[in-house]
């Protein structure tokens, strides 16, 4: 069996291509479409119930474009609205907070795991629970780091002021004896480098690779794999003008960005 | 003659608060109304057709409050979309560019002028073309300072990180030789001491203050004070739920903040 429908992955903005970099890598003969909520991202300083209505918005365009699966790759989305948008879906649904809380659960040794995010990620708990439901002996504890993702808009991944902004949140980490650290934010794998520098032999959970990981394990054993000899394509739609998405979304994906558009998901 | 109606503000967040703040230090017995669309802020990343569209969402909800006059309290707002507005509204309508503009002009002795703001800001040229329509023979440069937002709203407003991110920004204005800087963003007020460190002998206009300043000029002007005995009143409205613009926005007021209200604009 197969289906030749697209995965389609949304985000509130840019740091999603993390994840879709990983999907493609890990299956690319797949089409997929790729929607950044970019008049209203971050949305990582909003509140839950905002949260949840622009995750729908988001999800909704999607399924209107006929995908096979949907990625929620924002884990502020993932964290908040998860649940309920997969009580409104029919199709497999997937987050990055799962995925990247099963690996992190396997690879801790002496059961002390940190995680950071964005602000609501944080106050969710959301990495928290889904660890604690894999082995609830296992303690996490959790450091908001709300100046990442401006420095990594910025560009500025590497030089002296992002090691010591790294140093300051992650100070709060040195105390709790934590062997492994999930970067539980998609713009947070660009900063992989400075983050592993000051926290030296702790492991690093990247969620965009479980993530995909994960997508391709579900569309191997639903047996929904695209079989096409025509080339896979890429689409990608955002809710601002696509000057910026594509000027940073470059540096994430590391090619170019074609086919886009610009849409509105109210009115 | 006289007014009772208040005064309405509007920001994309919680930076217009320094405005705010100031029109009533100047004009203390003034009721007003201000709105943070919070649950679309930041304005300074997006294109300019989405600052118009969400600047007049914004606006007619002011309008429709019965304000007696307008204050576009938000740098990225009034560089984009002022001149739009003002074509709609039959109300006074004061942005916080001419009046930063038109006290940079008045303060520089060697013409030389920069200016600093988010991005949206800068490309705009607004400061720019305002000054040079008071004296063309004044030299503005201008330089996007990203970075400086996400660090007010974090509480660090002083020590290293702050003072070399500062460094970094403003070591452009160094073959320039300015003598005067418009902090062209309402967030900025708050890092006026790193600011002033970083270019020392520079003077440092705050637009805040200079649009309360206008703002009272024209309140007199067109006779249009609050004459009345009872104290005035303060009323917030906020797009997101209002426990983050409390909590930041009370650092930024240095006093309690009550009577907010969330309200949709769409929908």
């Amino acid at each position: 069996m197969s289906n030749n429908n697209p995965i389609g992955i949304f985000d509130s903005g840019i740091g999603g291509l993390t994840v879709l970099r990983e999907i493609s890598r890990m299956l690319p003969v797949e089409n997929i479409i790729y929607l950044g909520d970019t008049a209203r991202v971050p949305y990582g300083i909003r509140s839950p119930e905002t949260v949840i209505r622009y995750s729908f918005e988001c999800a909704e365009f999607l399924l209107r474009q006929n995908i096979k699966l949907l990625v929620i790759a924002c884990n502020t989305a993932s964290a908040i609205s998860l649940k309920e948008i997969e009580k409104r879906v029919s199709i497999p649904t997937i987050g990055v907070i799962d995925p990247g809380a099963a690996a992190a659960a396997n690879a801790t040794k002496n059961k002390r795991i940190g995680v950071i995010g964005t602000d609501a990620t944080i106050r969710s708990r959301a990495y928290q629970k889904s660890i604690n439901m894999i082995d609830e002996t296992i303690q996490v504890f959790g450091i908001p780091c709300p100046m990442f993702v401006p420095l990594v808009e910025e560009g500025w991944t590497e030089g002296i002021i992002t090691k010591l902004v790294a140093e300051r949140y992650l100070n709060g980490f040195k105390d709790k004896d934590v062997d492994t650290i999930v970067l539980g934010c998609t713009h947070y794998p660009l900063l992989k480098d400075v983050i592993q520098e000051v926290m030296e032999v702790v492991k690093l959970i990247d969620s965009a690779v479980e993530t995909a990981r994960v997508v391709k394990e579900l569309v191997i054993n639903k047996e929904i794999m695209r079989l096409s000899e025509t080339p896979p394509s890429e689409k990608f739609f955002v809710t601002d003008s696509p000057e910026r998405f594509i000027n940073v979304g470059e540096r994430f994906l590391q090619k170019k960005i074609k086919n886009i558009d610009k849409i509105e998901l109210y009115k």
